[in-house]
């Protein structure tokens, strides 16, 4: 498959460090590719337990996607033409917020789709693939590369733990730093996003590195009944920002309905659109 | 399967919470079933990349179970008589902590390596199987019957959050209680059981719950290479220990070697053999 082969370089890219045209080049040749191969494929109408939202599926043959919010998706390049030009222009006034979080879904969830037709149960691409989309997003935001490691001080005597982590933003001398773990999705794994930003309030001071971590949605298709559900568990979220740390921010792309009351509730959990992200990034920080 | 057909009566006596004789028949007449099947199916050895370990898997047809360790299986049901024996009569002496270690080892992983080979890619069977077969052990050995969820304080104005758990231990007033999670491994999602600990030391006060994990094992089986390893990340584990929580104890079934040197470090991880349990544990309690 073309998008596959693009996928290949990007990875060559990324793994060389080199950010820039290289990289917009591979995205919008693999954005291409994947809404071709989307638009031959069957739309199979799902049974949305979701309140308020409607989500499909793409199928070929036996194979089916995972479910695909209705409304975010949009078919053909035209969202990422225009992001694409704002990003050039350092300027994202020209797009409304629903057509930017539109962008980012659609970009985001083709691959993901036409990784679930092409590979068998391929969980880790879609992952690898998102966490490399997000990166691409947010060097262009700010300016900076990310850091996938960090030191942690271990025992006197013993080396530094060198911690394998998503991406890690160093915004200079006197600035605050960020952790941004990337998932497609968390689940029943939440509790980790807490563990990390603990393990880091513990070994550099607390909110020296600020937790904002970007997930995809929360949604799930039960592949025999076509139901797709939204697994969030906001009661268990608000105990763990009590106990364990305080994440500054949740950004998502298929925003889940029931983590937005967490704003306005102690302690508030800020869960909010990851389009948001592009506006107010720099209120986040505190110099 | 006749293993299955009792896997199903045992998972309505769990529900049910019936303890005593009718789970013990149960877990006799699974263990019986499994090593009737087990000994029908060919034996594949495994290239072993852990040092000092050997491993084999069961094969029928195309289909493998996970890597079982050669030194620790033990065909037959002598050693699950012995222990039942040693039960009944409250007193483990007649064991030698090998034979023991052995016996524990069998009736775990026989039970997960007859669902790697009957079904597919079924993960939670086996843990849940790994998870009752722990309760019941533990409950012979305490005396008292776990709960699997434990209220979480909220804010004011808000319900208690119900947050599910493994195994919890309450031995009585102002007696340790325990928690206890039970993974059939850990790998990549260890940090959650540091950030349980974390969460219940903030709900309850530290330690209040001590967290003593038990796992089954860390091994890994490559599929094609039919290679084994075994995922171990002492430097993380010491770092967890040291910024986000203290576990008690780490206990597991096939010891992975990497883990022994935390006993004797700082912040010591006592990672120690499951059978360690069964003598060690009074000592566990302040009281």
């Amino acid at each position: 498959m073309p998008f596959l082969k693009k996928y290949k370089e990007l990875q060559k890219v990324v793994g060389k460090g080199i950010y820039g045209e290289p990289r917009t080049v591979l995205f919008a040749e693999i954005f291409e590719e994947c809404d071709k191969f989307l638009s031959t494929l069957e739309i199979e109408d799902l049974i949305s337990k979701v309140p308020g939202k409607e989500y499909f599926a793409f199928r070929m043959g036996g194979k089916s996607s995972r479910a695909v919010n209705k409304e975010l998706f949009c078919r053909g390049m035209g969202g990422w033409d225009l992001l694409r030009e704002c990003l050039s222009n350092n300027d994202l006034s020209p797009m409304s917020k629903t057509d930017l979080e539109r962008t980012l879904y659609t970009l985001a969830i083709s691959f993901c789709a036409c990784i679930d037709i092409v590979k068998e149960r391929d969980q880790q691409t879609p992952g690898t693939f998102f966490g490399y989309l997000v990166a691409y997003l947010l060097h262009w935001r700010l300016g900076v590369e990310p850091k996938t490691s960090i030191k942690i001080m271990s025992v006197e005597g013993e080396a530094d733990v060198n911690l394998q982590t998503d991406l890690i933003y160093d915004l200079g001398l006197k600035k605050q730093k960020f952790h941004v773990p990337v998932k497609t999705s968390s689940r029943e794994r939440a509790i980790m996003l807490w563990a990390h930003q603990k393990l880091l309030d513990g070994a550099y001071g607390i909110e020296r590195y600020m937790g904002t971590p970007v997930l995809l949605a929360e949604t799930k298709l039960d592949k025999k009944n076509r139901e797709v559900v939204e697994i969030c568990l906001p009661d268990q979220w608000k105990v763990y920002q009590l106990y364990i740390a305080r994440l500054k921010r949740v950004y998502y792309l298929d925003m889940p309905t029931p983590y937005l009351r967490l704003q306005g509730e102690f302690p508030p959990i800020m869960v909010k659109s990851f389009a948001d992200l592009f506006s107010e990034w720099d209120d986040l920080m505190p110099v």
